[in-house]
């Protein structure tokens, strides 16, 4: 709760914003107020600094928010892109795209929390729906060849095993905060998706 | 997309509206277009009638919000009220749980999708998060009591388990839309939430 008050002046002026400051101060907001709820003004005010000084550093809110998203969107390509250089089978794969999914969401929380709440309004929000479509494409193609290979439960539909799983993922945004273990996350992820939370008789 | 554009007159005194159904498109408009981004004066416009006769029903946008989380929370702690009926361990007591509420959430979706975007703006939206909190102890001590008997993985912390377990079941909320079969829905997600998606060579 550090919002300045509506009546109390912004100070002007105040040095040593770059983009990437304002960027981090964006996002928070419009995490907190919705997107459509935050107004350049609700950012400057947060700032401490006018309108023109943001200005100086990005050309409107919708450019915030597409740099926002796709600072987390960037990070989940540039995971699938390393898919290739995994051994082993689809499976394996999948587990990989698992876990790094998760390092991604932690390391870029606020950027996935904005990214997984955008609903298309904009062309800005579509062309990011758009992207996200095409990661989940990448999931469900993954899913698919795994369970062709036989290492994944063919009882369910593999597009609904993509959506339970990363469903199960991208709620981490709704409980998480920075400080805990990543590595225990990701694990507790992994273990769940892949093996269940039932106790199996066979010492696994 | 019938959504009357803001140039055409609204058609006024349309009969046959009761309370139900200025909550049902209430809540399709709060879902669509955000609580706080959709006045009384929208909700009057999309459903062809004036605001005094919305008032007629309800006393403010406030209530309608109340009664739409409520209709949501009243699903699950019914569901909830039921479990004592349930032979068994634990464990079993636990799927019962995840998988009344994926048919809670299949049955009163634009309810549970409200329910879970509200963030604690209002008296009304603290009550509900205070609501849910309460659930979720419901869960996390089953699935605590249910790691003590032995039935569940002892090696994710009870909470995080419970977390990721609903996590996965709220997200259904992203994507599902009625028409698809709801009892294959709950087997898919008790399937891969108990067991897992990996096949396990015994036969499971």
């Amino acid at each position: 709760m550090n919002d300045r008050p509506q009546s109390r002046p912004g100070r002007r002026g105040r040095p040593g914003y770059d983009l990437e400051s304002v960027l981090r101060v964006a996002v928070k907001l419009f995490n907190e107020r919705g997107y459509d709820g935050t107004s350049m003004e609700d950012l400057a005010r947060k700032l401490g600094i006018t309108k023109s000084a943001i200005y100086h550093h990005v050309p409107s809110k919708d450019e915030l928010l597409r740099l926002a998203v796709n600072r987390a969107l960037d990070g989940l390509f540039e995971l699938a892109a390393k898919l290739e250089t995994v051994e082993g089978r689809a499976v394996d794969r999948l587990e990989f795209l698992v876990r790094g999914s998760v390092a991604v969401l932690v390391d870029r929380l606020p950027f996935v929390t904005l990214l997984l709440r955008v609903r298309g309004n904009t062309k800005v929000e579509r062309a990011a729906l758009a992207r996200r479509r095409e990661f989940d494409r990448i999931v469900a193609d993954l899913v698919a060849e795994a369970e062709k290979e036989g290492d994944i439960r063919p009882d369910v539909d593999p597009a609904v095993t993509a959506r339970l799983v990363f469903g199960m993922v991208n709620s981490l945004i709704e409980w998480y905060r920075p400080g805990r273990g990543d590595t225990d996350l990701a694990d507790a992820v992994a273990k769940i998706a892949f093996d269940g939370i039932r106790v199996h008789d066979h010492g696994r």
